[in-house]
C-alpha cells in the first residue's frame, strides 16, 4: 500500500500601491521600506497549486505550468520546502508527546507539487508573488500548520518578497520589521476586500521586448547606486505608508489615487537615479499616464489611478461607479483586444473635449488587456492537478 | 543725416553636463543649484545677432529667425533691455562727467535687432541659451561696456537661465549665489577649451512630438511636488559640482564621464517625481542610453558619456582619439543622416560582440545627427544682418 496525501490551494496575484523596491537582506528578502498592496480577484489572476506527499516519492519534485523546475539549488524553494518541514516537525513531535500515534510523519517524505497559474506568464505579471503564496499555503494545508497567514508570510517573503501580501486578500501592508531574523517582516490586511469591494484594476499588458533588468538585480542596483534612494525609503515612504493605509480605511479614493500614483512615479524614479539606470515604463507606458490624467481632468477629480511595476504594464485602479467613464475611452482604442468579455455594457465613448492624442498611441502598445477587481487571499480548493501516482495531471 | 549705430555677435550653445533644473527665483531666474556646462563650437551651432541704435528707429524690434517677435509683455526681453540700457547710461554719464562731449546718446535710441540660428530650432537644441547670449553679448559690444563675461552673464541669466553659460568657451560653472537680488549668480570658465581641446560632442536629434512640458513650468513642478529634488540640490549637486569641476581641471574623462551620466540619468529621475511626472527621455532615448553603454563596455572604459536636457536628443561627448570607437557604431545604423559631411574617415564599424539590439532602435528614432566639438564664447563678427535703413537683410 502506497498512499498519497495531498491537498490544493488558489493564490492571488497583488500589485503594490506603495512599492517594496531595495532589500536590507538578499537571502532572507527584508526589505528597506514597508508596502502596501491590493489583492485581486483570483476569477482573473490566480496560481492554482496541489501538493502530494507519499512515503516512496523519493525526491522533490515541482512542476509550473507544466515545466519541471530544478529545485536543487534554488536557494528560495529550499528556504521554504525547509522551513516548512521544521513547522511540520515541531507540529509532529508536538503531537507525538501528547501520546497521539496516529500521526503521519509528512515532514520526512518527499513532496510532489503542481502549480498552474491562469494567465500567460508572458503578461509579465507579478507571477511568483502568486506562485510563492500558494506553494506556501498549499504546503502549509496538507501539513495542517496551525501557523496564522501572518506567520506563513514571513515563509513566503523568503520564496519572494512580494509573495507574503498574497497570503490575504483586500488591502495588504508588508510591515518591513526591524530584526535581524526577519521575524517581524511579515503582511498583515489593512482592510478585507468587504471594506471596499467597488475597488475595480485594469491592467494594460503592454507589447515589450525582454525586461530590462531583473527586479531581483535591478533594486539591488539602486539600494547601492540612487543616491535619492535613501531619502525615499528613509523620509518619503514612512509618510506615504501612513498616510495611504489612513485613505484606505476612510475610502477616500482621491488620496488614495494620488498616492498610488505618486509612489509609482517615485519608485521609477529611483530607477531612473540607478547607475546604469533602469528603464521599465516605456513610450507607451507614458502614454498611459497621460490618458489617466485626460480621464481625471474629465471628470473633474481623481477616479482613476496609474501604478506601474517592473516593467511596462500599466495598472488602473478605479471604483466601480466611475467604470463608464474609466474604461469607456480605453475601449474605444483597445475594445478589439481580448479581455473585455465581462464588460459589455461598457460603451466605447470618448466624452467631447478629450485629448486623444494619448489614447491613440495605446493601440499599437497594448496588447491585452486584463479587467478585474480587488479580491480574496487564498483559498482552499478541491481541484487537484496530480494523480493517484504523483504525476502531474495535464 | 541719420546715422545708424550697429555691432554683430556670434554665441555658441552649451550643453549642461551637471543639469541647471529648478528656480528659487522664477523673476530673476535664480537656480536652485549650480551646474556646470560645455560650450558646443560655433561652426555647427550658433546664433548671430546684429543690434542696431538709431535716432529714428521708433520702437524697438527683434527678428528672430526672420519672424518679428513681439517685445513689449516680454519680461525676460524687457529685463535685459532695461539693464543694458541703464548700464550704457552709466557710461554715458561717467564720459560726460569727464568732459567727453562726442559721446552718443545710445542708450536712449530705440534698438533693431536681428538673431539667425545656423541650425534648425525645431532640432529642439537649446537655442535660447545662445539666443539671449548673443543677444546681450550685440548690445554689449554696441553700447561698448566695460562689463566682464561674468557681469554680463548675471543680464543674460535674466533672459534664459542657462544663457549665463554661452557667454563662456570651454567648461562653464554657473554659481548659483546666494544673494536674493542675484548679483552673485553668473557664470564663469572653469577652464578655456584650449585645456582640453579634445573634447567631442555627437548630438542624435531624436524625432519628436510637441515636448512635454516646457522646462520653464517642469521645473516648477518639480521644485513644487518632488519629494526627492531637496535632497539632490542640498546633498547630491554640492558635491558633484566640486568633483565634475575635478575632473575637467585633472581632464579625467572617466570621471568626467560617470558624473555627466549620473546627473543626466538624477535630473530626470526627479522630473518623474513630480507630480504629474515629465517626460522628457522617450524609448529612443532610453536606447541612446544602451548604445552609449555598450560603446563603453567594448572599450573596457568609460570613453562615452550621454546626457539628455529637457527633450529626447541624446548628446554623447568623448574625445577625439576614441571617435572611431564611439561614432562607428553610430555610423553603422545613422549613417544615411544628414552630419556625417566632416566624418567620411569614421568607417561605420560594429565590432563583433557588440550587442546590436539598442543601435538598430535608433534608426527609426534619430532623424539628424549633429557632430561637433568644444567650442569658443561669443565673437565679433563683421557680419551685416541689418541694412543701412534698419531692416533685416534675409
Amino acid at each position: 500500500m502506497s498512499a498519497i496525501y495531498s491537498a490544493t490551494v488558489t493564490a492571488p496575484v497583488n500589485i503594490a500601491t506603495l512599492k517594496y523596491w531595495g532589500k536590507r537582506d538578499t537571502v532572507l528578502n527584508l526589505p528597506t521600506n514597508s508596502s502596501i498592496s491590493v489583492t485581486l480577484s483570483q476569477d482573473d489572476l490566480c496560481t492554482t497549486t496541489t501538493v502530494s506527499a507519499g512515503p516512496d516519492f523519493t525526491k522533490d519534485h515541482l512542476w509550473l505550468n507544466g515545466i519541471e523546475q530544478e529545485i536543487e539549488g534554488s536557494k528560495r524553494l529550499e528556504a521554504c520546502f525547509r522551513e516548512l518541514r521544521k513547522l511540520r516537525r515541531a507540529l509532529e513531535d508536538e503531537k507525538r508527546a501528547q501520546g497521539d500515534k496516529t500521526v503521519i510523519p509528512l515532514s520526512a517524505f518527499n513532496l510532489h507539487i503542481v502549480s498552474e497559474n491562469n494567465f500567460p506568464t508572458a503578461a509579465g505579471l507579478a507571477s511568483s508573488a502568486a506562485g510563492f503564496a500558494a506553494f506556501v499555503s498549499a504546503i502549509a494545508k496538507l501539513f495542517e500548520l496551525p501557523q496564522s497567514p501572518t506567520e506563513l508570510s514571513i515563509l513566503a517573503r523568503q520564496g519572494s518578497g512580494s509573495a507574503c501580501r498574497s497570503l490575504f486578500g483586500g488591502f495588504v501592508a508588508w510591515n518591513m520589521g526591524s530584526k535581524a531574523d526577519g521575524s517581524d517582516s511579515s503582511a498583515e490586511c489593512i482592510a478585507p476586500k468587504e471594506h471596499w469591494p467597488q475597488v475595480r484594476a485594469a491592467i494594460l499588458v503592454a507589447s515589450a521586448d525582454k525586461k530590462d533588468v531583473s527586479s531581483t538585480s535591478g533594486m539591488q542596483i539602486t539600494v547601492k547606486e540612487s543616491s535619492l534612494f535613501k531619502e525615499r525609503v528613509n523620509h518619503v515612504v514612512p509618510k506615504r505608508f501612513e498616510e495611504m493605509k489612513q485613505a484606505i480605511l476612510a475610502k477616500d479614493f482621491e488620496s488614495f489615487a494620488e498616492l498610488t500614483m505618486r509612489d509609482s512615479n517615485q519608485f521609477h524614479a529611483v530607477c531612473l537615479d540607478s547607475y546604469p539606470p533602469i528603464f521599465y515604463m516605456n513610450d507607451t507606458s507614458h502614454a498611459a499616464v497621460r490618458v489617466v490624467e485626460e480621464i481625471n481632468k474629465q471628470a473633474g477629480r481623481l477616479i482613476a489611478a496609474y501604478t506601474f511595476d517592473a516593467g511596462p504594464n500599466c495598472v488602473i485602479y478605479y471604483l466601480e461607479e466611475n467604470e463608464q467613464e474609466v474604461l469607456g475611452p480605453l475601449k474605444s482604442v483597445l475594445g478589439n483586444l481580448t479581455g473585455w468579455n465581462k464588460k459589455e455594457k461598457i460603451s466605447p465613448f470618448v466624452p467631447t473635449g478629450f485629448e486623444t492624442r494619448f489614447l491613440e498611441k495605446l493601440i499599437n502598445g497594448i496588447e491585452r488587456v486584463i479587467l478585474t477587481s480587488i479580491g480574496e487571499g487564498p483559498q482552499d480548493s478541491s481541484a487537484q492537478l496530480i494523480d493517484h501516482n504523483g504525476e502531474p495531471l495535464r
